[in-house]
């Protein structure tokens, strides 16, 4: 479980440090992450609207950038689904 | 990412399945789950008193039982820690 842990910390640095601070995600980084590693959990994610939502619905202080707490809420939410857990 | 999301999801499954119900961790399973899957992340598990401060503080509705998104509120801090991240 350890490992499964860091993969998606170091996976999220990856992608947080591509451009601006390295420690969060920009719509542009959470873009490419999402289409990229999260291609079947996320549906339609080449949509920009789905993005925008998404993106939205994370940030929860409308600054424009995700923590990795706040990206962590979403692949909270995407492994409650497949794992089919009720609430 | 998927992956390492699918196996949070199917080891969480693992201990929830021992006893009761089987969706929720009781505290003998999350006892269990913490000091084999996370001896790293988790400092003093077999001490019984970390064990219940940390469920205590976790489970929200105070039912006894974790749910999948209490514990994922757990590994979300302990990646947090794992990762550096400030907040």
């Amino acid at each position: 479980m350890e490992s499964a842990i860091s993969t998606l910390v170091s996976q999220f640095k990856t992608f947080a440090g591509k451009d601006g601070s390295s420690d969060t995600l920009s719509k542009e980084e959470f873009r490419s992450l999402v289409t990229s590693q999260l291609p079947t959990f996320v549906k339609n994610s080449s949509d920009p609207a789905v993005i925008d939502q998404l993106m939205g619905s994370l940030d929860e202080n409308n600054d424009g950038e995700l923590t990795f707490l706040e990206f962590w809420q979403l692949i909270g939410s995407l492994a409650n689904k497949h794992g089919g857990f009720s609430q």
